[in-house]
């Protein structure tokens, strides 16, 4: 059976509290629930990671290289800026896929660049809670 | 029964000709053969079409209004300067998905801005033919 | 008596449906049978065309220089960007006034460029529909 | 009666003898009388007020906040600058119409800017006198 | 005892009637009022000066040098590009504090780049009318 | 015996008529003529196309990858926005030859920039009609 | 009685050892002593945190959320890039008031942009340890 | 005989107090004996003007095209942002020479563009109070 | 009978050794052979000159002035900086044809900006060896 | 005996694994007993650490200063963004030499900047592994 | 008796011929003999130097720094781009005055900025041959 | 034996004599002695040369390529602009190590940035005269 590791970078702990007209109002252990459950659906074991501190999410990523066959990561604000989470994910081997719940297009014009976007698979922006979802079944296509 | 459109913009027609290395070596017809495919598994009718034609497009998106639930757009190399694509999206108001099959923050510099983002409910980039797959998803879960 | 053409760019057919916090909520068909009054009081003929086509929009233009005194044109999102149509505008020798509805400098940073303005006789926007109005009492100022 | 106020702003009040080839050969003093005419015509009271000083423009305007009932601006080179008369322009809650004689489209590239623009109604450039003539006349449409 | 000067820039007389979902309602008047008081309390002499004319607000500033031993200045938009109040500023010995009722980096973004700050001694933002007391009390723990 | 094609992209129709003083006054049939009888004197035989519309000339493009051995294409303004044209002509495999009449370096800054360039095998500027000539004189040299 | 958190980023901890000519020669201790002095004047209890660490100060900024009335942030380097620290700053709904002991626009370019006012309610900057004095002031005139 | 003006602007009158490192300790008064003198040698009458107000020296500027035949202008501060001055000075037909008593290329990015160099005859920079004599020597050169 | 003068500029000498991926393996000689060959069929008599310093190359062109009726320039890297080249040209009243090997546009950025071309007749690049022949060829159409 | 501290920022601890092509085969281990070596070679003790956290970085630097004589660092990704490690480093008085093992001027555009430059005393970049040798050595010429 | 330089940068030489609606018709020679003539008046000795090699001029400015009390330098096109000729400036003691004929910021982008002014006492620009006289009368001022 | 060469570009024959804040107090001589006693250290054969000429360091590196092993170079100035000698070094092929005696990234913007360094084998910067030995070292540890 395949392996994922879903990643969620700084203040996405808060989720359901923090900006819900942004974020919507699922809490971030309902969400959680529905990733693990479309992972399952897709036949992948699924572990979920959630940290504030930059070093912890590299060290995160290095230690998957063994452990997982394909990470789904939303770096939050960390994507605009992390050069080092950028070459955490080209050291590694295994696939990256992005994912952003809102249209970072449609925010602050800070938010409308990726650093890590080159050395990830591909990104999935847009649709909420739902870009988790779709990230999972993205991990699915190319394995 | 949902209604769904597919476009595609210029050059798409291509497919499996045209570079390969980049685009894969499907051909058109064999990929929107499993874009309806997967329509017809998430119980949408789908439409699909093709011009190389700016102002093609734009007819055909008016046109969608009244006749489709939702969009999924590969606007190809107009989605980086088309602003009349762009009004023609935000002023219809049905979902529009924006799709690539290649990741385009890795190709030259011009691909990496899209004007249409900002009028589109989400993006997905890089998955090859199944960003157009996921695609047709994410209308579902949006729908 | 003078003849001159009105020339609507990509989307405005959709006048009156479209964004009507933005674009007011005549239609279309009302408001060119307000320019044609207009133009009447001016003692003009007057001829209204409308193309979501950038290239259909400058073979009228070419067709224009032969067979109208004037022209007042609402390019649209290709007034941002269409050099095409700005160099079809040089090419023929007969005044074209730049309107626009809105007040494009109160919307999106790219609407605050207009290529075709250089070589306009003059531009008038930010008045809604009374826009197109004022060209048309423009036209009867320079002819 | 409604009343109207028009504003010339610095080196203005030399037209006619200040570079003729852009500006014509009128008289600051017949075209005044021009537009105090064309104002008759649309039933409206019209003061005309010039000054080079911007504190000078700023005091006027505050001052027409309570006088008239629309302003027609052309505010020279401060329009490129004057954030000051910005702020005067939005701190008053009457419509004001910026003109201006040349089209600055074609002209060098600091006239390309209008820092008035967002706070202004609308912009009308390039028609010689006959602008402040269709501003007066743009004030008749949405007054 | 000491003596201060707090000098008002252009537009901020009509603080109360202007835009009071950025400035507040309570009126030019009463702020000055409250200036005065917070003087008072830090044992200071307080004198107050208002002119929407740059020229005015040099020409104080260089009365200042030889009268008062500090300065609270809201300049306004002038705050974005005089760099002739700047001069003045560096050319008079006493202490110029720079205060902005609202939050400058939250609103357009000419707003964001203040051409005065390198020669001031310090900026207070983003606390309505007690921007104003708080940069009394700053002259109050340097001087 | 090879086969050429020559493309003339927007208002070149309009060649001898449009600005004399940049373009010449040959008209369009007899520069055409010319072309023809240099491509005959290379031993190639030659098509000739011209349109307004950006679509036209990627259909146009598209159909000549089976058809023509090479290409001179005059994209026109679209030299200078339309990336569709570029993925054209990267697509097909034949080389592709621009050329432009006018030195496209001394004239407005939009026309410094070349979004075709870097898919095409070179370029010829400046030479005015005998630029067309030159470039059916390159294909010989490479083909 | 309230309670506010003031919270020193990076090299702070350093302060009265590193370059004394830009921090003044006062120690860390000595300043947080004043810090809390004034909190009381001010009737606050008041906590001091100190770290050098991006993701300790985000952890630190979501448990004050339900712990503290208000925050005193001098985010050191982290000022001019932590998109994370700013998102922290958002998601939570007690005030934050951005302070910097030394006038950042009289220093290195990169130290002129502050990411994170946007999202304070306001900015104290360039009186030395009394910017946090001044900074528990104002917390004091908002809550 | 020959009449020329000298025009100070904003915060000259300050000179011998005003950075003395920058400008000198010549007060303001030896300096313009000085000028005078050396307009003398020259075979000028001299008028000497200095305002801290940008209006007041563009009404000067306007009254000196019928009363002197050139003009020495530093504009202080004006120099880097006044169009209107600039505008005043080519609506006027009398040449101006620009100085500056300091090497502007020396000192802040926001000295190093002249706006309005374009529309003087010439600049002359970097030569503290000589500036102003070899001015007055250029007029000399090209009356 | 005519002649005309071709100029190798900065490193050409070692053409055939240097990057033959970029410029081919024929000799510098061997191309130079060429290059007079095809000059004697368009009736020319030609001189060839290589020079890696800037300031012979200038000196040549001064030279060439009186001696020749066209110049066939490779500025080499110089294209790219070299003002004084650039004034060189302009000086002197003979044409001269832009020339490059390489199509600078596929290349590293700095080789996109020529600083020679607003100068130059036209430019041919892209056809390497070939581009100095279509020079020649160049120089015939327009002598 | 002088001792010096070598510090690896993010992903270093990979060497040998990671991107062998930019980086060699020899492992972590074998670099660090090399450079080890290399410090005996020069009377140096000296230790060796690695993070990917900033944090930590700045808190082993502030720790350093009282440590060790000289500090040779590889700051990572940290280069390019974190001004908070260049603060670490102004605040301490020993002096830091910045090492790279590839040439970071051949690599991405965001590599070619480094925030920490201007507070270190010098950089050796592009050697591989003989970067951090020649930091050593570095050190020795200096201390 | 006081000993200065006079430097002609590249293309100067050909003064009198080269453009003469920007540079007049007196020759090189009359200009040099005019320019020993005002040196003599000022009691300077005066040698006169050109060249078209950057390389040249450096080697002259160094050997002047034993010879000459002051160099009047126009660097002609070198003026915008040769750091090594500005570096070659500030290696010597000995005044520099920086002279040029036209009004360079009247004429092409690229002459607005001149990167040896920062290393020059002052500059002289606009008043054709007089520039070089008034540099001579500057060096005078000042030495 | 392996020989090498030094090459310095241009003003640093005046070492120690220029700016000895900047570049250090030892002569030219005594620098080129140190550094051909470390060539002869790490077994090499080392010549020196100097040159102000641009053309002249491409004309030795070209001859470079056939008589020494490896070369460390010193552009000077050049090091910002030169492409001419950036193109020379990648068209020889034996390893260029590039030196600074300054920390290039503390002086200057336009000494931040080198055009050379993406053809150098690697970089050495900011050690005084201890670069070129480092840059010796460094050659040892490649060749």
């Amino acid at each position: 059976m395949k392996k994922i590791l879903v990643i969620h970078g700084p203040n996405l702990n808060l989720l359901g509290e923090r900006e819900p007209g942004v974020y919507g109002s699922d809490t971030f252990e309902s969400i959680n629930n529905e990733i693990v459950e479309r992972a399952k659906a897709n036949s992948f074991e699924c572990d979920v990671f959630q940290s504030n501190h930059e070093g912890a999410i590299i060290d995160k990523l290095h230690e998957a290289r063994n452990m997982y066959d394909g990470v789904v990561l939303n770096a939050g604000a960390y994507t605009h800026y992390s050069y080092a989470i950028r070459d955490a994910i080209s050291a590694i081997k295994i696939p990256v896929v992005e994912v952003h719940m809102s249209n970072i297009h449609t925010r602050e014009e800070f938010r409308h660049i990726s650093v890590i976007s080159p050395v990830c698979v591909g990104q999935i922006a847009g649709f909420g809670k739902a870009s988790y979802l779709l990230g999972v079944d993205a991990l699915a296509e190319i394995l």
